[in-house]
């Protein structure tokens, strides 16, 4: 099983914010039923377009999205108040928090949500001195991440691990120890999950699709087991199926022969 | 550097064997040019239709092959005869004999001709006893194989590990350590190169273009720096670019903005 995060309702996009706040539930409601159609896990809501109105456009888009669709809502806000209306009227099995990081005004605000909602929730390996550009900084965070979710009695099986990618143009090298962090991470947490924004890696680079997919591939390979994408992204569901049936995570690929029946795979 | 070694020129191949006892050198040539114009470093040629044709046809394809392109040949054999008279007809730098393993048959034979020819080499990890199902089987055969080429005074550096890839549909899980195996030999042989033949990975299975494309990608982050494929099939050299941009073994990911410039990313 992968978690796929359907990244595409999220208000920083300028076609996403203009529909919001036209309130066409029917653009939104598609948005959201063509992600879990490509294969989407969860569907990701960010309502992030204007502070003043965070909190209505979370009510809103909850109860489009969540009519819409019948799989699990991802609510991706550092508002406490967005969070917990959207959570008031929708909190599905497998429901997530997006996100806290090792930062203490983070962790303070938002874990009690996940405790008291019982959610999952996506752990970017920053702190308040920022993102590490290395292995050991990233393992660092995530044992102080493991600690703060454990103070406050949270299951480490219901964290998201996000090792924050850069873009490879502007940081040659960065996946290599990102790989590494994450086999560090499942071997030393096994039962933690991971949520991976992983098309960074293409940013400001041409002909983007095939490097996302191709470090999709990768990562899956590294133990990674979800991601922040696109489902509908050009031939990135077909990667996460063949890749789990060439390692056999798929046992016998029938995952890969089913999507394929399905007319999933092109 | 990626060691592409192109595998389109294989007389086992119907269509292939056909053109070749036809001499249809413009076919043969254009099999040979396209594969080049894609990315292929090497050009394999295989002769094996006819046990009784072998030498005679081996020695008609390197003179076709070596006229249509400017990249050095893989000689495809267990006929030393075959090989002899290719290698007497084309010896570029990079040339590489087509393959040893373990067997006592196998190296007795061949290496004398990598020695004398100053050949790369392709190492199978199989030996009398066949292709062990594991990991520690591989590694074993690997060390073999490297006091194997030493005892012949043959450079580490000149072989070309393939470990044997089986179908993930019949084999599920193998890939896991093959990956495993070539970080292991990247680790123990730094010097060593790779000439994996990965498609197999999704023989039996439906769309293998995906399947073969999440491979590449895997090994490339593993350690692989070559493989035996059809630079033509579509997306591969795109992958194998990607992975390495996004790996930074493309140091600003130059090799993959020049191919885009060339129009080789599609």
């Amino acid at each position: 099983m992968f978690t796929v995060i359907g990244e595409r309702i999220n208000m920083t996009r300028k076609r996403i914010r203009e529909e919001v706040w036209k309130r066409n539930a029917g653009f939104i409601s598609a948005e959201a039923a063509s992600q879990a159609k490509a294969g989407a896990t969860h569907i990701d809501l960010n309502a992030g377009g204007d502070p003043a109105k965070e909190v209505e456009d979370m009510i809103w888009l909850t109860e489009v999205v969540s009519a819409a669709v019948k799989v699990p809502l991802v609510f991706d806000s550092t508002n406490t108040q967005a969070l917990e209306a959207g959570l008031l009227l929708c909190n599905r099995e497998g429901t997530i928090i997006n996100s806290i990081t090792a930062e203490k005004s983070r962790t303070e605000n938002i874990l009690p949500l996940v405790k008291k909602f019982n959610t999952g929730v996506v752990g970017l390996t920053m702190d308040d001195r920022g993102i590490p550009e290395d292995f050991e900084g990233r393992i660092r965070i995530t044992r102080d991440l493991a600690k703060i979710v454990a103070a406050h009695g949270i299951g480490i099986g219901r964290v998201y691990f996000d090792h924050l990618v850069r873009p490879a143009s502007t940081n040659p090298g960065q996946a290599r120890f990102i790989l590494d962090a994450i086999a560090a991470t499942r071997a030393e947490f096994p039962e933690a999950h991971f949520a991976l924004g992983l098309s960074n890696i293409s940013f400001g680079l041409p002909v983007r699709n095939n490097l996302n997919r191709a470090f999709a591939a990768m990562l899956i390979a590294t133990g990674c087991d979800g991601a922040i994408i696109d489902p509908r992204e050009e031939g990135m569901m077909n990667t996460i199926y063949s890749a789990r049936a060439a390692l056999g995570l798929d046992e016998f690929c029938m995952d890969y022969i089913s999507a394929h029946r399905e007319g999933k795979l092109s």
